[in-house]
């Protein structure tokens, strides 16, 4: 393994690799089944919500329209996702409830414990597409013990563009090559290590769901491979 | 006293209202006397840093000069009292040392239990002129229990411009009648107040040393005017 000893700053993706946003979207589904009369596969909508969510962030990144908060296309989307379900019965209100569920999705069950650990030597940092206050409300309700909120709103730009990880950098007085991005996904590994971070895959098998686990590039050269954020801990000396 | 009970987030000024800038000066200042064989009156160096501290801003505001975080104006203005005090055998590394201090302040006694109190019902966020880095590292130090660093850095806007304050609350998504500037300064206080936000003036007494505090303008019609954190928790009913 890569010295890591230079370290100093771990930059978290939040969405699927801290918390587990498909499992809270089918657990709160079934309040709003209850709540609001529905019957609906919280599953497949959850899916739904998500497929559009790139496409979304790409039309910001590409110029196409101004920068604009994930909150906000959050709930494009979901007008969208409702309407292909024939959900057709909720108040704005009631709209607005489900979309800031993304401010308050669960914890994977080994990250507060872990992220405690991590902390006790590292500055942590979120380094999400979520915008400060889906951060800010959602590490409140899940007892996440961030350092810094950081990341796209902040750098004014989604990730993957570059400006989204040298800022967090910047911003924490911090070389790129003293931080190591934290991701379940390859992407985001793969375009922070252009940059000069080191890189954490931690697997997360369950966030799409059983049997569709995104699995780490074996040549993509991560620093390391964790199998939970107990496990990042050990593998750092925390 | 008026309703204070929409409040959702309380955005605290830092350099004397969070932490005694001027006592870790001179506190540290007895261990650069010794580390580097100095005879200085640290409380009038600490004066004349801090009497260096608006006027950098200020062509910052004006636009004279382009965005620069206050590391920089620090480490700028540390040069010239230096010089001012004919100190001329530091290294660039002890002159760094001696700019973090600003990363390395004490708390006031009341503040990290009053933040503790405060923090099980508001959003607690930095609104400080001073850039992350400084507020992650002197929070990480002290204890202070942040749910969001925000202020000049992220806003690209030194205090008081209205962006500095009114991003904060984009930022929380929250109305700024919702957020309560806490400060040990009138210019801060008035002017976030122009802008919607409530006020709560902290009495420091001894920021600029004995008898020389800054006292609440009694026609400003500030929300609070607390002795302490502690007694700004009981106000807010925490």
């Amino acid at each position: 393994m890569a010295d890591l000893s230079n370290i100093k700053a771990l930059c978290f993706d939040v969405f699927g690799t801290v918390v587990d946003w498909r499992g809270t979207i089918i657990r709160e589904g079934a309040e709003w089944s209850r709540d609001y009369g529905l019957d609906v596969d919280w599953a497949a909508f959850a899916d739904a919500w998500r497929a559009g969510y790139d496409p979304a962030m790409a039309r910001v990144r590409s110029g196409e329209r101004p920068w604009i908060k994930l909150d906000v296309l959050h709930r494009e989307n979901l007008l969208g996702v409702l309407d292909a379900f024939a959900i057709t019965s909720l108040g704005e209100a009631d709209i607005d409830h489900i979309n800031r569920v993304w401010h308050r999705l669960d914890p994977w069950p080994d990250a507060v414990a872990g992220l405690a650990r991590l902390k006790t030597r590292y500055i942590l940092a979120t380094l999400s597409n979520g915008n400060v206050a889906i951060m800010v409300n959602m590490a409140r309700n899940a007892g996440l013990p961030w350092d810094a909120i950081l990341g796209a709103e902040v750098a004014g730009a989604y990730k993957p563009e570059p400006k989204a990880y040298l800022s967090a950098a910047d911003m924490l007085d911090v070389e790129a090559t003293e931080c190591m991005m934290v991701a379940a996904h390859n992407y985001d590994l793969i375009a922070s290590s252009k940059h000069g971070f080191r890189t954490a895959f931690v697997n997360r098998p369950l966030e799409f769901g059983f049997g569709k686990a995104e699995t780490p590039m074996t040549d993509a050269g991560f620093d390391i491979v964790a199998e939970d954020f107990g496990d990042l801990a050990d593998r750092l000396g925390c």
